[in-house]
């Protein structure tokens, strides 16, 4: 069985994965790019954008996990784009005419609309479901390997709340937000089903790491 | 000018200082002795207690530094003893007759007693003052040493809000409590006002330095 994984899901001291206010040209509101800059400096993200250099340190080692062995990713409403976004129908998410998926991406919205092919293998598909629903037609669609958990924080914590992750890796920034989404909310005694490991690493920033022990 | 510390801060992954429902028997609610098991294991915490062993890690370096050119603390009513303490005009706080501090401590209360010598060099004082005015009073009587700032969460952040925090050592437990108070409520950008530094340990908690940068 396929393993449902969440990877580089950024979060600030307070525990926000996005700040307040997210727009089109702010898809983490008032977050900015602050939450992932550690991400930036990393060749995975040098090389996903065609460039050379990066650092290949930790951070590095942790981010390029992100598309190994995936073979689909389930994302919130909030993540696809701006809120509105389903009352354009011309939309195509984010992330342009190629986005950096490649795979298929089950969107969760409550009001779907046709598949969308785009370029470089990524197929947006539009669910009005639950987690556990989602995740049937995600892992059906990935061919036996693992699906990526893409956000936002509240589909992670709705996964999380109904025990569907398998793997999960949170980067702590040190930053405080103040306000936006928070992921740990509602999540008493999550600890009890996880293996967590911490590794802060030279960028100031902190890996945690969580193994589902039902295994 | 001596500086205003907080060593030991203990939190939860989800940032909550102390869990609900505190009480005589539980000073830290529904989270026990959860969020401090870190510091019994360590040599600091064993000495303390008149015990010998203890690990001599990463951990005990931090938590050695609790005491270290300290000369008076800061406490807030919720430590001093659980709710409706202020009732019992004979209640001498949570550490019986020869309480950890051995200095001056200043308890903040609406309701102010007279002051407790208490053996081993520990006073409570007790004051209805605001964080600046408490500072002030602290000083005075810590002798050119540093204030500790011992918590709760809620004295904590008035204290940061105000700017009145030098160093800050707070202590991060891969623990999801779910309710009780949080420490980083309101604390927007406080990283603007800091060096921040992040260090995991092998027993799995995070340890996050905050340096004042106006100094």
């Amino acid at each position: 069985m396929s393993d449902v994984r969440v990877q580089n899901f950024t979060i600030s001291l307070d525990g926000f994965g996005t700040g307040a206010g997210q727009a089109a040209d702010a898809p983490f509101g008032h977050a900015g790019e602050r939450l992932h800059e550690w991400m930036f400096a990393t060749r995975f993200w040098h090389e996903m954008g065609g460039a050379r250099g990066g650092s290949l340190g930790a951070d590095h080692a942790f981010a390029a996990m992100h598309g190994t062995g995936i073979g689909a990713e389930i994302m919130g409403a909030g993540k696809f784009g701006p809120p509105g976004w389903q009352d354009d129908l011309d939309y195509k998410g984010a992330w342009g005419p190629n986005p950096p998926f490649h795979t298929p991406v089950f969107v969760l919205t409550h009001r779907p609309r046709p598949s969308i092919e785009m370029e470089g293998g990524t197929t947006f598909h539009f669910l009005d479901a639950s987690p556990a629903e989602a995740l049937n037609a995600a892992r059906e669609a990935a061919g036996g390997q693992d699906i990526r958990l893409g956000g936002g924080p509240s589909v992670v914590r709705d996964f999380l709340i109904e025990g569907l992750v398998d793997h999960m890796h949170v980067v702590q920034v040190p930053l405080l937000l103040g306000r936006g989404v928070r992921l740990w909310d509602g999540l008493e005694s999550l600890e009890e089903a996880y293996d967590i490991e911490a590794v802060s690493t030279p960028s100031g920033v902190t890996h945690l790491t969580f193994t589902a022990k039902r295994r």
